[in-house]
C-alpha cells in the first residue's frame, strides 16, 4: 500500500464525486436454519444491481482473523492504516459521546470499581451500577480541584465514565491505574517520558481525591483510569485526496472519528431515511459522502437476525435516491461483520461493492458474501478502498513515470 | 513477500528456461457497443490455449487504486518493489533516449520555459515548442562550461530536454528549480544532504549561464529543472535469481530498465516478428527471457480499440514459435492496463497467465480480463510473478527447514 504522503502527491483536482455506504457490521453468518446470511437473506434488487453493474470482491479491514473495533475499522476504510494510525482509549470514549474536546485535552476512561478495607480492588465494575447511580457519582467527582488544570468529568454508560483534564502543558504518555485484576490495589499512575511527570502527579492528585469523595459510597466506592490519550494528529482527507467529505452519521462515535481525519460533520437528523434525504440535499455542496447506517450493526450486537435483514432492505429502497444524485463513484461496504450468530463485531472479510463508469465489471450479479467472494477484486484490503475509489473518479495520476 | 535477498538465498541452479512475454498496457475497458475488452474482443486461440493447460490471475501491478508507470510497472514484474526501488525522473528520463550513462552521472528532467522582464515563470512548457526548436536550442545548452564537470544536453521531445551532470564526486540529492506554477520566479537548487551541496552550486550555476544563454530566444527564454538523479544499484537478477536474463525490446526506456536491473540487452530488430524470432536465436544462449511488446500500450494510448486488437492477435499467432522451443515456464501478462477507452495507463488489474508441467491448471479456458478474475491465482501483487516462474522453472528450493 502506498502511503497517505505517497497517495497525496498522485491526487489531481476533479469534480468527480463519491459516496461511500457504510452499513456498519454489514457482513454476517449464515443462520442455520435457513443457510444464509442477513445479507443473503434480505431482499435487496438495488444493491444487486449496483453489484451487477460493479465490481465486488470482500473487504479485509484490517488482516486475516482480526477482528476491528470501530475505531480502526473506520480508519482503514478511509485509507489510514488502524496498525499505524492509533485512537487512544479514552479519546475514543470522548469522541464516542460528543464531549466538546479541545486542543491539549487528554482524556482517559475511567470505571467506577469496589475496594475493601484495604485497598485491594475486589469488583473492577462495582457491581456494574446503573447509568443513573453513576451519573450522580461522576457530579460529585466533577467537584474536585486541581491547581492549574480543570477536571471534567461525565457519565458514559453503567460504571463507564470520562475523565478529561484541561489546561496547562499536559501530556498522555501516561501508565494505566487499572490493575486489570482483582485482589491487588489499583496502581500508581506513572509517567511513560519524561515530560509527562507532571501529568502523572496531577492524575494521581485527582484518584486521591476522587477515592476520599467516594469512600462512603457503595458498592462504587473508587475509580480505575485507563486509555490516557490526546487527540491523534492524522493529516485530514482533503490534505491527502484533495476532497471536500462529509460525514453523514448519527451516532456520536463515528461522526467523531470523521471529525478526526478533517470531515465536515452533517446534521444528519435520526432515520435512514432522514441520513438519505441529508446526503441528497448536501449534494452540490460536497464531493465525498460518507453515509453511516448503525443500526446493521446494533441488530447483529442484539443478535437479532431478522432486524438486522429488515434494515439491510431499508436501505435497499432508499439506493435509488442516491443513484439519481448520477455520482460518479459508489461504494458500499461494511466496516466489519457483525453476525446476530455471535452477537458481535467478528473478524470475516465484509461484502463489498463499487459502481462506476470505468470499473471493467466482473460476472457477480447479486450483493452478498458468496457473491462477493467469487468477485474480481478477491479479498482485498480495506485500506485499498479509498485509491480504488478515487481512481475510478480519476481523481489519481500515475504513480512514478 | 520475500526480500530480495531472501529470494536470492532459495535461488537454485537449474537449466529450466523462463519466458515473460509482456504484452505493455495488455488490460483493458469493454468497449460500449461490444461489451468487451481489448483482450477478449481479439481472436487469441494460442493464449487461450495456453492458459487452458495453465493458471490464470489477474496481476495487480502495485496495490489498489494505483496506475503505474512504466518504470514501476516494470519493476514490480521482475520482483523489485517499486515502493522501495525507485528510479528517479531524470534517470528515467536519460533511459527513455538510450543515452549513454556513465557511473556517477546525475541525470535532470529539463523542461524549456518562458519567463517574464520579472523573472517570473508565465508558461512551464515555453508554448510547447517543437522537438526542431528544442535541440537547436539544446546545442547552444551544451557549451556552457562547469568547473571540473562536464554539463551534457539532450533534446528529449518537445519543450522536454536531458540534462546530465558528469565527473567528480557529485551527488543528486537536489531540490527541483522547477516550482510546478507560473507566476513565480524559478527556485534555487537546494542540496537536500550536505555532502550534495556542491553539486548543487554546480547547478544553480549552470541555470544561470542557461538563462544567459537563452536571454534573447523566445518563448523559451529559460529553464526549469527537477527529478535530479543518478543510477541505482538494484541488484542484477542473476546477482538475485541466478539467471542469465536478456532483454528483448525495441523502446529505449523498457531496454534501459532492463539494464539497470542486470538483463543483457538484445538486438531485437524492428517488428514484433523481429522479436520473436531474436528469442528463438538467443534461445540457447540465456534462460531467461524477457520479451517486451511495447504496441498494445501505444494503440491503448491513441485510443485506437481496433488497433490494439489488432496487436494482441499479431501476437497471438507468433506464440507457437516461442511454445516450439519448449520452455519449461512460459508467462503472458502486461504491466498495467491500457484501456483505449481511457487513452491511458489504469489502475485495473492485468490478465495473467502461466503454464508449465507442475503449475496445477485452473478452470480457465481463455485469455481475458472476466475468465482470468476467476483463475486460481485471484487478484495477486505483481511482485509475485517471479517467486511463481521460478517455482514452476524448479529454480527455488524451499524457506527455512
Amino acid at each position: 500500500m502506498l502511503s497517505l504522503d505517497q497517495i497525496k502527491e498522485i491526487a489531481v483536482p476533479s469534480e468527480a464525486k463519491i459516496i461511500l455506504l457504510i452499513m456498519d457490521g454489514l457482513g454476517g453468518l449464515p443462520y442455520p436454519e435457513i443457510g444464509k446470511t442477513e445479507l443473503e437473506a434480505a431482499r435487496t434488487p438495488n444493491l444487486d444491481s449496483l453489484a451487477k453493474q460493479g465490481i465486488c470482491g470482500l473487504s479485509e479491514p484490517i488482516a486475516p482473523g482480526i477482528t476491528p473495533g470501530s475505531g480502526p475499522g473506520h480508519l482503514a476504510i478511509f485509507g489510514y492504516d488502524p496498525l499505524v494510525c492509533s485512537i487512544g482509549r479514552g479519546m475514543l470514549e470522548a469522541l464516542g459521546i460528543d464531549f466538546p474536546l479541545e486542543e491539549g485535552d487528554v482524556a482517559a476512561r475511567g470505571n467506577f470499581c469496589t475496594i475493601d478495607s484495604d485497598g485491594l480492588v475486589t469488583d473492577r465494575r462495582a457491581g456494574r451500577i446503573s447509568t443513573e447511580e453513576a451519573t450522580v457519582l461522576c457530579q460529585q467527582l466533577a467537584q474536585i480541584r486541581l491547581d492549574g488544570v480543570e477536571a471534567l468529568v461525565s457519565p458514559v454508560e453503567g460504571h463507564r465514565f470520562l475523565l478529561v483534564l484541561r489546561g496547562g502543558n499536559l501530556d498522555a504518555h501516561l501508565s494505566d491505574s487499572d490493575p486489570q485484576q482483582t485482589g491487588v490495589p489499583p496502581k500508581e499512575v506513572n509517567a511513560e517520558k519524561p515530560e509527562a511527570g507532571d501529568t502523572a502527579a496531577l492524575a494521581n492528585r485527582w484518584i486521591a481525591q476522587a477515592r476520599e469523595t467516594l469512600h462512603d459510597s457503595h458498592p462504587a466506592n473508587m475509580v480505575l483510569l485507563r486509555g490516557f490519550s490526546q487527540r491523534p494528529s492524522f493529516p485530514g482527507m482533503s490534505e491527502v485526496y484533495g476532497l471536500n467529505p462529509v460525514a453523514i452519521a448519527t451516532y456520536p462515535m463515528y461522526r467523531g472519528v470523521a471529525k478526526l481525519i478533517g470531515m465536515k460533520v452533517a446534521d444528519a437528523g435520526h432515520s435512514i431515511k432522514d441520513q438519505f434525504e441529508t446526503l441528497a440535499r448536501l449534494y452540490d455542496r460536497h464531493d465525498f459522502f460518507f453515509l453511516h447506517i448503525k443500526q446493521t450493526d446494533s441488530a447483529g450486537e442484539d443478535g437479532d437476525f431478522q432486524r438486522k435483514v429488515g434494515v439491510i432492505e431499508d436501505v435497499d429502497t432508499l439506493v435509488p435516491r442516491l443513484m439519481e444524485l448520477r455520482p460518479e463513484v459508489v461504494a458500499v461496504t461494511g466496516d466489519h461483520s457483525t453476525p446476530a450468530l455471535l452477537k458481535s463485531h467478528s473478524w470475516h472479510p465484509v461484502p463489498f461493492l463499487l459502481t462506476a463508469k470505468y470499473c471493467r465489471p466482473d460476472a457477480v450479479t447479486q450483493f452478498s458474501e458468496s457473491a462477493c467472494a467469487l468477485g474480481s477484486l478477491g479479498i482485498f484490503p480495506a485500506l485499498g478502498i479509498m485509491p480504488l475509489a478515487m481512481a475510478n473518479a480519476l481523481r489519481l495520476t500515475k504513480y512514478g513515470a
